[in-house]
């Protein structure tokens, strides 16, 4: 995080960062992932490529958590807990099935 | 990443979580996350909604690190020096310009 | 669509376009187009880019139309007609709230 | 595209309806329909849902079309030309490749 900002710093660019733009960039990132598996099979894939696109992808989204002064392992623990409650083990073991359709 | 680990083991979910699958699902988090900016000004968001939206980009981001055993520090902080070149701060101070049109 | 049958005919590409593929291609488009408005106020953005982004986004579109044998305007009237019971013209009118917020 | 228009005119949504915004409109809707795919092998998913979805990529993909006063046959037509320069028939037969990588 500390890398992520001082390289937004040196360049000046928080100016460009709202978190509607970052939040665009996110899927624009994450569409660039996507594109590597395009056609193809999960084991063609390049991994030195998604190294680099799964990176941009985070580096978006610790800079949204960062606008909004989110702890980003307490979201992700606040969010499992509504996903425990969406799909409970003995419901949603070894099914692929939306929580609404279980 | 070891709460992650444990809901999905739990549930029995690797056996979906190929890569491909899991690209596919953090861009469709991606679109939930932008979805709430979607005719709105940054201010008007629900950041409640935030938290939630970008935990799921955050959850299927690591399960994807972890599948290729990413190390997501190493990662970033090597795009940061890729994008040092790519970006070096005398030509992209305060600009938004892309690389390629700097 | 004649066009686009007889540009993927010619270099036999059928057998890469299942469904789901063209929906990541839709996705990866729509990255694309997205990302030409990437911190910018929307009237800085290129309009031959546009041009050129939002094809592909309908090529991928129609074709995947296409493997479900629909007819595009069919479905889109079915869909405005949906959207005209979830969006009623007077409690919808000058407002972006969601249906389920209205 | 008349039925798009009425629609949107009755609403007095217009003003909503800034080209920035639907591209990410597209993109959103472009990731609902994606989740319909996702976990899933295409043969598995719900053709009824995936109309109302790729209605929606449909609907705001004209649009932005009609914001920029496109004749969509047109630019469809244009970038296939572009395409079929990028993609020649004897070097992209039967390949899935990245004319790049061709």
């Amino acid at each position: 995080m500390e890398i992520l900002l001082k390289f937004r710093n040196e360049r000046e660019w928080e100016q460009f960062h709202n978190p509607k733009d970052l939040a665009l960039a996110i899927n624009v990132e994450a569409g660039e992932l996507l594109e590597l598996f395009l056609w193809k099979n999960p084991e063609e894939v390049d991994v030195k490529k998604i190294k680099e696109e799964l990176a941009d992808v985070f580096a978006f989204a610790f800079l949204l958590a960062e606008k909004y002064e989110l702890d980003v392992k307490q979201i992700i623990t606040d969010k499992m807990m509504l996903n425990a409650e969406k799909y409970p083990v003995e419901k949603a073991k070894g099914t692929a099935k939306k929580y609404n359709e279980l």
